[in-house]
């Protein structure tokens, strides 16, 4: 079976050097073994205490010529000729994968926050240098949406774009929907391996804002400073309000968007009313889910697995196919803007007083004082009046001026929490 | 605004000539002149009756320099490098785009019936010629599904594809499962222009059967034969049928479906029952929805507007601009194969009957004959009972086996119309 160690280099062929052995970078190693494309062949593994990641399980059955390795001068000064980086994390691999793409290596990356934060400068590199630098996995793991945007909505304009991108907030959030408590609920994400033991980049957006800049890019043509996108974590959220939520015909997911309406960019990230008709709604567990919204064509939904071993593998070998085919994507102009936080949408206010005559006018005076119109006033029964939930909807209004009027409320003396402010996603359209 | 005329052919220019002028046609004509594509230029359009077209509402605004013909041969003459194809059907279509590779043109179509019946032949032959043949507004309109097989999913092994592929279908049925009766809602699709005035291609299953061979090719790598692939009508389902299915927790969808398990292809297109939890159930309108299953990757649901000019004309555009910057799909090998129809299901059964004693009995004895295990028997109160509708489902088993059954109970002399058999989808399963 060694024979490929002697065989003479076929111009054609990509050898392939992968960075990065853990889940998915094993899941990657055994497609590649699996299913024998043509063209294509893994000849590097680099990963830190490679001897432990060679002796493991994972590595069983791959092929005996492969050259494992913790030495990432061997990868870089290797004939691979291209590089497949499944580490993440913007040091080393930014540098890593600078010097692969200067060196004539294409890159292959499933790093949401290196693309996300320096993908211009690496797109433009791998330009100068005659290679292609691919990242569909990095968005959404196995649900093809950049390739299906880039390959299939060229010809329209993308507006919009709304997605559940971070699995772990979606399965969180969707197990509290069915009636689990936050903490109950992250320690079981974090046992079952869905979140990490410090849940940050996941609950506070942070996740999700890199791969909704990345869509931004890939989509709309538009370059976002991800630090200028606003998070809201999803930490504030309880299950009173996903009662609430339901009485309002709605649950709660964390959605990213981004709109254009040809001058402005708004972006945002965090936990959100989505109506139950919605396929926002419907999407459950660690699912990922796209929406986009086409001046031409309408709305197109995407999802599927959104991370996990083989859904993000499949990605990068597509990807890795599709350098190999010479089918990449084009790289397409894209333009810097500035993002602006002022989308004008219904919103949904939760209040927990101390219950009191008056409290209702106070807070709908300080609403009328900033023009927001109250939609609706819900109080289910059950609560003590001592810690007494309750909700305001407001028709649409733009979200930082009803952030003024709800600083405001959070002042008064009546209230024992800060209020709990979230954007409100509209029913879909019927046909 | 004419000086184009005079201005030399660039290299790279993609010189573009127009088969159709109706409402895909002008909504290309109109796309590729609002956005001003770099690189692409609409320099013919063709159509019969072209002086009627070219004086119409449709053709205002569009650029002064393009030659508007009715004569083909003017445009296979013509120095246009890129050929789009929006007239449909077979003859003389077919003749045209083989003239148009074999003279070196690139081919744009949204031809479902050309590309299922010849797009091997088509393909190797614009292989031969060193042009692309793209149809991605073939399958899905506006919904980019084959450019996200094609360029997302090449690393998995796609296993299954279910879609509901007829927007005028899912419209009747749709629509139907809010009350409507079969006859009122086809007119009312036929009004407004879902629907042809002869609705056989699509109530029948033709359309949908031939984008499914479409898919099976671009995702499965599988050649079928349209005309080997099981076909039943939607005409026989009754509003008693969304009532029944209803109290199964299901409502009915056009469905077609292809399956391989490595072995064995099989492949249907019928009206067929889907769980309320899945995404079959939420498409309404006339919305298309694709979901394909991957062995690595799992389900990944794709959905939007399956038809209409300005989507059909984004997928259209999209393909121009992929055969523009040189990203068109790979051409890959495709295996010709039988097609099975022995589906294992769950089966939903509809009898109308005389009601008399023993005919549960009849009906359960023929069953077990075949070795079909009753799932359920349901029967809602309130029909008259000399023409009582009632339903029996089965446990998962051969769709041919009880077919055999339903024949043998059709005979009964209490039967007094032929039984109705339809699939039924299996739950999704959970995450």
């Amino acid at each position: 079976m060694n024979e490929s160690a002697v065989k003479p280099v076929k111009t054609d062929e990509k050898r392939v050097a992968l960075l990065g052995f853990g889940t998915v970078g094993s899941a990657v190693a055994h497609l590649l073994h699996d299913q024998k494309f043509e063209g294509v062949r893994l000849t590097h593994i680099y990963n830190r205490g490679i001897a432990r990641k060679q002796g493991s399980d994972r590595a069983s059955g791959l092929s005996g010529d492969i050259v494992w390795t913790e030495n990432i001068e061997d990868v870089l000064n290797s004939d691979a000729n291209v590089v497949i980086e499944v580490v993440g994390g913007l040091h080393p691999t930014g540098e890593w994968l600078t010097r692969a793409l200067a060196s004539g290596k294409h890159v292959v990356t499933a790093n949401k926050q290196l693309i996300a934060y320096h993908g211009a400068e690496l797109s433009q590199l791998a330009r100068q240098n005659g290679v292609s630098l691919v990242y569909n996995a990095a968005v959404a793991g196995g649900v093809p949406v950049i390739p299906a945007v880039l390959h299939g909505l060229q010809g329209d304009r993308v507006r919009q774009i709304a997605g559940i991108l971070n699995g772990t907030c979606n399965f969180i959030l969707s197990q509290m929907e069915a009636g689990a408590d936050y903490h109950d609920v992250l320690a079981k994400a974090q046992a079952a391996g869905y979140a990490e033991a410090d849940p940050t980049a996941d609950v506070d957006g942070f996740d999700a804002r890199a791969k909704l800049c990345i869509l931004a890019r890939t989509a709309m043509q538009v370059g976002l400073n991800p630090d200028a996108v606003p998070v809201q974590t999803i930490r504030n959220v309880r299950l009173v309000d996903f009662h609430y939520a339901r009485d309002l015909n709605c649950t709660i997911r964390q959605v990213a968007r981004v709109e254009s309406d040809g001058d402005t960019i708004r972006a945002n990230v965090g936990p959100t009313l989505v109506p139950h008709t919605s396929p926002f709604a419907w999407s459950h567990g660690t699912q990922n889910l796209v929406m986009t919204t086409g001046e031409f064509g309408g709305d197109v939904v995407f999802s599927g697995h959104g991370a996990g071993g083989n859904p993000t593998a499949v990605a990068v070998v597509s990807d890795l196919l599709a350098v190999a085919h010479g089918s990449a994507s084009p790289l397409l102009p894209v333009q810097d803007r500035a993002v602006s936080r002022e989308f004008v949408a219904p919103h949904y206010l939760r209040f927990v007083v101390q219950d009191k005559p008056g409290i209702i006018s106070a807070i709908s005076g300080a609403l009328a004082q900033v023009g927001a119109n109250i939609d609706s006033i819900v109080q289910r029964p059950g609560y003590p009046k001592d810690a007494l939930p309750f909700v305001v909807t407001t028709e649409p209004c733009s979200t930082t001026t009803v952030q003024q009027a709800v600083h405001t409320i959070g002042q008064m003396p009546t209230m024992l929490e800060e209020p709990l402010l979230l954007q409100m996603m509209r029913e879909p359209e019927g046909d």
